[in-house]
């Protein structure tokens, strides 16, 4: 019979759903180019706590070299190698207990790395693991910079589901995300008090111009009025931003029993313009609110987990 | 009254539909970190007549590399900057009339960088472009290795059709391809006489594992027996490989009325497994079959302007 310890640790780890894996010799993870027979990842990353993802490779290389140096765990040299050096579709880089991982643009490209992701999780053994999305947005109605904790990832008529399509029939899947964890990130950033940053719903769209309502991509069929009323529509459902991730990032980490959160920055107001027109400096600054913010609930963390250790 | 030439030239351009887009005074490529008012877009770009597409950037830089070697454009330097390098997102390079520009994975990825493509090349006042997609896919009953030319982009109930939301109202979309041009394709894979090609139709999925019924990813609830029953009636509607871009490749394209190709190497034989575990250098020496193809076509087509120059 398993203890009582065996129990919580086995309901802490990240779980696969696939009772195939069990009957392979080795997993390749090929878009990470890393695998179960070439690589050794309980030591690789069996110590990992905390993952962030985003978009952009250069920003997930910027966000380890920020964390690294607010945990005071900076590499005296300044290197932080890409550990899926050998590929491009993604970069990986680590620091302690905390992983930095890109994961491209739209829901395909972050779910080929989520679907790798927690196979790497699950083979090292990781436990209590937390993942959360640092990323860009478009706001409704808030000012830019200012930094939005997704409640609910909803998609473009509202409604908070993921449609998987499986073998041509579609499963709805639940977009759910830590309501606490969320509350826990709104309270770092009060305590950090250098941004805005509010709590509300992120619509997750397949598309950065028509399906956002934009008015400036190659096509475009509809007015600005028709554009207007759409977002209206949506920030009455409480959607605050909107981005290309969120759904099926909510659905797989819910389903792989992992705590998630997403946190956007608004890098422009939609409802006052289309085009990203600030200078290159402005939207970088913005861009590390979320890695501000997170890297601080990282430090809380820790500091609260070394205090228990020592009582 | 416009003349006979000026009515020709216009049909030959690439159309944008968006009447907004007149009224911008500055259109910000965001994505590209290239703009009307920052760059001179036809001086840069107005000789470009071939559009090479693919996801990798590292796979688009060998490409542009080979392409110049074959037209006898080789930078004595073998310098081929980055023109968007100012951004991570995509990558891009160009020699002579050829573009290269990357993608990354999955429908959303490669229709934001299809919008400002489409906007680049019509503010670069650009004709009688060709637009190919050079890639990867698993295959369908075919050797590994083997190129497919693809006649229709079909979605995951095999039906030649890609559905767009607007303001969140699904539009359907034919993602008709260019015959003429995947038959001259053809024809060239013949003529070089070095790897096998066929045409046939092309599966695009939103995802790489549940959606193409693999069976190593983080979650399966199917068997084998149901793979290989949904793999079987995909080779009865004409599939012959599977990726994640093609669909609104071809419907994108066809809205712009530009031709366009899609011309993808199979990795492996999904009837046979869904693991990538064959070594990288088989991998990249099947990945460089598209670039062969699709050079060897660039080569005829600019041999047959010459020679129409001259007479």
């Amino acid at each position: 019979m398993a203890s009582n310890d065996d129990k919580q640790k086995c309901s802490s780890l990240v779980h696969v759903h696939n009772p195939h894996l069990d009957n392979m010799k080795d997993d390749i993870l090929y878009h990470f180019n890393l695998g179960t027979s070439s690589h050794n990842l309980p030591a690789m990353f069996g110590d990992v706590k905390f993952v962030c993802v985003g978009g952009s490779p250069w920003r997930m290389k910027a966000f380890i070299e920020y964390v690294a140096g607010v945990l005071g765990l900076e590499d005296p040299k300044s290197e932080y190698p890409n550990i899926c050096a050998g590929t491009d579709r993604y970069a990986m880089y680590k620091i302690g207990p905390v992983l930095s991982v890109s994961h491209g643009m739209g829901i395909p490209s972050i779910s080929i790395m989520l679907h790798e992701l927690i196979k790497l999780l699950h083979h090292a053994r990781c436990t209590d693991v937390v993942i959360i999305r640092i990323g860009t947005s478009g706001g409704i109605g808030l000012e830019a910079g200012t930094v939005v904790v997704t409640k609910q990832s909803v998609d473009s008529n509202f409604l908070p589901k993921f449609e998987q399509v499986i073998l041509g029939r579609t499963v709805v899947r639940s977009t759910d995300l830590d309501q606490t964890l969320a509350e826990e990130l709104l309270r770092c950033s009060e305590e950090l008090n250098r941004f805005d940053t509010v709590i509300g719903n992120t619509m997750c769209t397949m598309d950065f111009y028509e399906g956002q309502a934009r008015l400036d991509g190659a096509f475009c069929a509809y007015t600005e009025k028709d554009k207007q009323d759409y977002l209206a529509k949506a920030s009455e459902a409480g959607v605050c931003n909107i981005e290309m991730e969120s759904s099926v990032f909510a659905a797989m980490c819910k389903l792989s029993g992992v705590r998630a959160a997403v946190v956007c920055v608004t890098l422009l107001d939609r409802l006052k313009g289309d085009q990203l027109n600030v200078p290159h400096e402005v939207l970088n600054s913005y861009q590390q609110r979320p890695q501000i913010l997170v890297s601080r609930f990282i430090q809380k963390q820790l500091s609260t987990s070394a205090k228990s250790l020592l009582h």
